[in-house]
């Protein structure tokens, strides 16, 4: 298969390594907008050329979309208007407003909705593995709407990469998306600032981040490129979870300030429940 | 050197491990008021024996209390009761109401105050591994109370583990450790607790746990036993910290509601910074 990557980034990046090493695709051809991106992501073996956007999409056998969530909305259907026996899948975070762009587009049934949940701090071609995808869950969105080889051929290209597929609708799949991945990304951006705010002395945060410090800050690396567009698009239902989550610190403050500490051991056993579902 | 841990949990257990697989220590005695965690680590090769509190006491070079701070509270002064040549030590991560414990003891100088910034989210003797320490850093805590030979034997310990060592004020490092240690376990417990109301549907958050919730949640798992006493010492600081990370979380909603999403991006990029510190 002829693969076109449409952002060759950590998530377009490492499909490509890994769709080449299992010999899914036969060829890799990149697009990106950025010129550096594009050279480096050759250098470094993740496409085997870089080519103009119509070039990529009349090449291809499938097109990878793999921009930030406000770029896929503009580039999608763009896309689908070039489009012929070709096949179309996204990898965005966010799928309700994705889907809805090209809702009533004449090749819609050459699109599937995808998001491989997957991904690290890193962004840009040199954050791109190989093996970012082995054993993870992918979920394809209002698969109603693909063509049956579209979604077929799909299905094989992530069983090509080991992973467990799901099926959702767009708004089931923001919904949990919300809860499950975008909240942990700003209580992860919250606990920096407020520890680079409370920790003037760098020097000591350094010495005293231990391993836990250090995982739960993990996500505060990610990109505000990748991240805002996210958190515009499914506003509403972080708002959502943001409140819960505002509401049970809260609560541990409450018991904290009543120095109810029964009640807090029972609120952490609650949490260690979390066991049972993430090893 | 002949070393006694009392509690042979996750930090004790593993401390076992390290200094015999380093050699610095020649036999390891574990005490334990649980008869089976005793068992379990002569099984696993953590202890050589098991022996008596006392006897413990009396046989050996170095005593290391590792159970949870409001334990080592108790346990300190009733160990230095019985010291003569001992060196004794305790790996809590609270230090001023330890210190205090013990302030006016006629033994005061045999006890040397640490805090290995190391840890795993398992509890037990089964939890010990033997590369917990390797390259993480060891806070030394008012050390000018401690006997000159018997601090400098606990540097040479620390040193057999590369771990680099530091030197604060117990209410130095109580300060420091809400706000980089004690502070990422009460937001991985919101975060758990929050998912779990969420998402009653368990099996979806299992399906869709990708890495990053996965590492922003890991602490979550962490033993209340452990976790309450230690939130008990350090109410007041982790009070101050909790205000300051809740008026964060509280900014990132404030800014979701009013869509202003050109400040929320400056916030994500404020909070970037944090990769200048934590690799």
């Amino acid at each position: 298969m002829i693969i076109t990557i449409i952002g060759i980034g950590l998530i377009g990046g490492s499909l490509a390594l890994s769709l080449k090493q299992n010999n899914y695709a036969s060829w890799v051809l990149g697009v990106d907008q950025n010129p550096v991106h594009g050279e480096r992501a050759v250098e470094l073996g993740i496409v085997d050329e870089v080519v103009s956007f119509d070039e990529g999409i009349a090449k291809a056998d499938v097109v990878i979309i793999a921009v930030p969530v406000n770029a896929i909305v503009q580039i999608l259907p763009r896309v689908l208007d070039r489009v012929d026996r070709q096949i179309v899948i996204d990898v965005g975070s966010t799928k309700e407003s994705i889907v809805n762009s090209v809702l009533r587009h004449a090749k819609r049934g050459r699109f599937v909705a995808t998001h491989p949940m997957a991904g690290t701090e890193y962004s840009g071609p040199e954050a791109a593995i190989s093996d970012l995808f082995t054993g993870k869950c992918t979920v394809l969105v209002d698969k109603e709407n693909s063509d049956e080889d579209a979604l077929s051929e799909i299905q094989r290209l992530y069983q090509s990469l080991s992973m467990n597929i799901v099926y959702h609708q767009s708004h089931e799949h923001d919904i949990h998306t919300a809860y499950i991945s975008h909240i942990s990304h700003i209580s992860s951006f919250a606990l920096a600032l407020t520890v680079l705010e409370k920790e003037k002395n760098e020097k000591r945060i350094f010495e005293l981040a231990g391993g836990g410090f250090s995982s739960t800050v993990r996500l505060a690396k990610s990109s505000p490129d990748t991240w805002v567009p996210i958190f515009e698009q499914n506003r509403d239902y972080v708002l959502d979870v943001l409140d819960e989550h505002i509401n049970t610190i809260s609560q541990f403050r409450t018991l904290l300030i009543k120095k109810d500490f029964e009640s807090f051991y029972k609120l952490i056993q609650q949490a260690n429940q979390i066991r049972r579902i993430v090893k």
